[in-house]
């Protein structure tokens, strides 16, 4: 058993706050430091804090809070299939979908990494019939296109991983199909999407783990329409994922189901078959499986005690020093890889829905501060965009870059002495050491204060096996968090009240409500 | 003359932290209050500030502040050619691309509206033969796709816009190219765009200003590699748009250049030959003509005194109010439009690169907080990913909805009783609401707290004359919170150490920024 206790009330964390005041960047980094602050993570990536503001007795006293709030001991749990999400009363497993961390979970005679595993065989059967042209259109034409139909969880993720490996897929000869993405209930979403596809060889995945979500449902409503109206058979052009208990689960108006459950949150379903059906078929089932590998390798680590061994511990604990003791109240995903473009977007959900909490596990309020803001667009197109604020705005914002040695696919071009990739990193390069050495001027406003601190995640080259560990880090990374905050990073009752109101205003609200209802010309017929 | 001093010397700065504390936005809330918070705008939009923390008293404190702080007046000189670039000592004359609003600005012999306005006749002419056929690509090809290559305001701003009307464009009939963007260094970007064109019917503007931006040049090559890989001649397949005084300016590897100058600055620069050329392109002279006149409609009401009949200036000072007294470090832009998916990323660098200083114009340092983080994604689809931080976070965010009553095009479907525009827009009601009045529940966990303050911009549809307010009302709130502010809004001293520190690595740099470079695979070979 583990105890749950709040931030405030441990010794280390008062130690922490009473720490001398953060150590000058500018003086502490030099090429000993870079090199030690080197960690390895999954997927032949790795993690390097030089420019972050903690010296070794910093470390030494965010050891001993990772100690003292258990947090290595709650992620055991929580692998283990200790009932994590208090709020909704549901075990935590989106780990299993990558294998098994401590052991197998078995509740009232099922085993999830059993189901987990058969529902990922499923989508591996139907995939290869779809890639032989076993399974075919209604009018008999081959899937060239899939379609996910989803959103927050069921399409940020997967939309983001993508973007990221469609090129690489190309490259390596994998690109199976063109994926497209349909989330928002404005119609005119879909109807873009739509408009750009050759329906008979189109392939739609409904994607709604309770098979109520409101927008996609709106949207699936709205693509049977266009189906039948091409006079194509809709029944034969959509499959579904979702829960057994889902009022989509085995309905004949679905090609095929697959699931998953209450224990895989939205925010952390992409390696479940929310994420595994869609890439499968576009990126190939060996992709997702190297995507899946490499997030498991990332998972081992988090079990090591020691933050030196275990990065997204370590990335969590200066994250908390930087919010709770510097009081510092975001934080910028900055890659430095074009294909990257939406992961930021996706991390926007994971941390803030995750760690978007006021309130302790125990439903009790809290005096501290939890979750930061999460903003992020990629470089160079940032340093060109809101860059100037970070450098040298009036707040402080760590920062975490990405980056990698080498081109997805590019052949690259020399232009003034230099390749594009060389530009790429020269200027990411350029940019930790900006950040945190600053340059003095007599011009303040030519000043750069520096003291602005970040970590770098860096790999050789953006593959599937390298973005499952990226993805891992980030999703254990916030699960730390919530163990060091005491919240429960699982649940989202932040998202009900939004869903209450739009009811009554559908159903004929009245007061302010109705007010703003007519200002959106509802109500007025 | 106006004068300029700092925020926290005005009177009615002291007099507004000292104003009693902010009234709970629930019982100040009911119909009359959102009838009575209705400003037109430009375009046919109206701003409603109805669920911000300003009551009757606390509006008159902040039109004290607006008239101390001198802030329509210093507009005015602004639009009538005062220098309020300082640091760079240039003139700020985007508004002149829309039309006049202080009489003519002439210096040194140059009418510069005359300027724009023949540059913008140049693009005219030249989209025309385009549109026509007499100017086609080097194998007799008629140009079906238009490509802008820029970075920062060369680029988010265009591609926000071209977005943001594609799709009512082609329900006017008027879309005549498909446009695409290329902007990163990463040589991925541009070889993801150049793999999905057809380049014999491609047509490429090069964007910058300068014309020595590295990241566009290093395009640039990729591109015209590309363009003689494929037999075909670059300079029949390529236009600039940059200064009369750049080395890209007339020269004989373009077929045309069409020219802005200094007093435009990169984020403020959409409404100039650099969103001129490719917008006018993609979705005809007519359309851009109308989005410059709903600019121009919005620019006007900037130049009232008044805050209540001047949008731009009241929402500026709710900013600084929620800035500066109530302490609140972030604003999120939520349009429930998908159109405008990429419009919140434009207004990142429109707000940020303007306002995150932290000199005043005169280079010295201010005591208090500058340009907020600005972040947001499109409505419904932030509901289900970062929304429960805004909701049940531990930071207070203000919020910026934006919403139409009307589709741009698409059919709509009926599904469980109402239209999915029906309830996008019930969505958006219903957020304004639970934000701003919360509610009441005996477990914590599931208790809103309310009390977050949001504004509503909204209009019929989302079309050309609606869109130019709606930018030129984000670019006037932002200059009039540099005045607030006491800040240079114009200059981007910010992004300067970078830009030399990534030339030193290319050169060969040594010490920290060395071990940088080498993680990232540079001076490996």
């Amino acid at each position: 058993m583990a105890s749950y206790t709040n931030l405030d009330s441990a010794k280390s964390f008062k130690e922490l706050a009473g720490h001398a005041p953060p150590p000058d960047l500018a003086a502490l980094i030099d090429p000993d430091r870079v090199a030690i602050c080197e960690i390895p993570m999954g997927g032949g990536l790795s993690f390097n804090y030089a420019a972050s503001p903690v010296d070794g007795d910093c470390i030494a006293i965010l050891s001993r809070l990772a100690e003292e709030q258990e947090m290595v001991e709650k992620f055991r749990l929580l692998a283990g299939g200790e009932m994590m999400n208090t709020g909704e009363k549901r075990l935590v497993l989106h780990h299993l979908c990558r294998g098994e961390l401590a052991g197998p979970v078995v509740r009232d005679g099922r085993d999830f990494g059993a189901f987990y595993s058969g529902e990922l065989a499923k989508v591996r059967t139907f995939v290869e019939s779809v890639h032989s042209g076993k399974i075919l259109g209604s009018t008999g034409r081959r899937f060239e296109t899939v379609v996910q139909i989803g959103i927050g969880g069921s399409d940020l993720g997967p939309r983001a991983l993508y973007l990221a490996l469609e090129r690489w897929s190309k490259a390596q000869g994998r690109l199976r199909m063109q994926a497209r993405f349909i989330s928002n209930v404005d119609p005119d979403d879909a109807d873009n999407v739509l408009a750009s596809l050759d329906l008979a060889s189109s392939l739609f995945i409904l994607v709604s783990k309770s098979g109520t979500t409101q927008e996609t449902l709106a949207n699936e409503t709205l693509v049977r329409a266009r189906l039948s109206g091409h006079g194509l058979d809709p029944s034969k052009h959509m499959v579904a994922v979702t829960s057994e208990t889902s009022p989509l689960a085995k309905s004949p108006r679905y090609l095929a189901s697959f699931f998953m459950d209450d224990y895989i949150g939205g925010r952390y379903s992409s390696t479940s078959a929310v994420g595994g059906a869609v890439l499968s078929l576009a990126l190939g089932f060996e992709t997702f499986s190297e995507f899946l590998a490499g997030a498991h390798e990332e998972d081992l680590l988090a079990l090591q005690r020691d933050p030196l061994r275990n990065p997204a511990l370590l990335d969590a604990l200066i994250g908390v020093y930087e919010r709770n003791v510097l009081g510092m109240g975001a934080t910028a995903v900055l890659p430095y890889a074009e294909s990257l473009s939406r992961f930021p977007a996706h991390l926007q959900q994971l941390d803030m829905e995750s760690n978007g909490k006021r309130v302790n596990r125990r439903g009790e309020a809290i005096a501290y501060k939890t979750g930061p803001l999460v903003l992020g667009e990629p470089g160079t197109n940032g340093q060109h965009s809101f860059y100037q604020l970070l450098h040298q705005g009036t707040d402080i914002i760590p920062l975490q870059f990405i980056g990698f040695c080498e081109n997805q696919i590019s052949p690259d071009v020399l232009c003034e002495g230099s390749t594009s990739r060389e530009k790429l990193n020269a200027n990411l390069a350029a940019q930790i050491v900006a950040f945190s050495c600053g340059k003095g001027d007599t011009n303040a406003n030519k000043h750069f204060p520096g003291g602005r601190p970040s970590t770098l995640i860096h790999g050789q080259k953006l593959d599937a096996r390298a973005l499952g560990a990226l993805l891992a880090h980030y999703e254990n990374k916030v699960v730390f968090q919530g163990f060091a905050w005491n919240i429960n990073s699982f649940d989202q009752e932040g998202v009900q009240l939004g869903k209450l109101l739009a009811k009554k205003v559908l159903e004929g609200a009245d007061g302010a409500l109705a007010s703003y209802a007519t200002l959106l010309g509802l109500g007025r017929k």
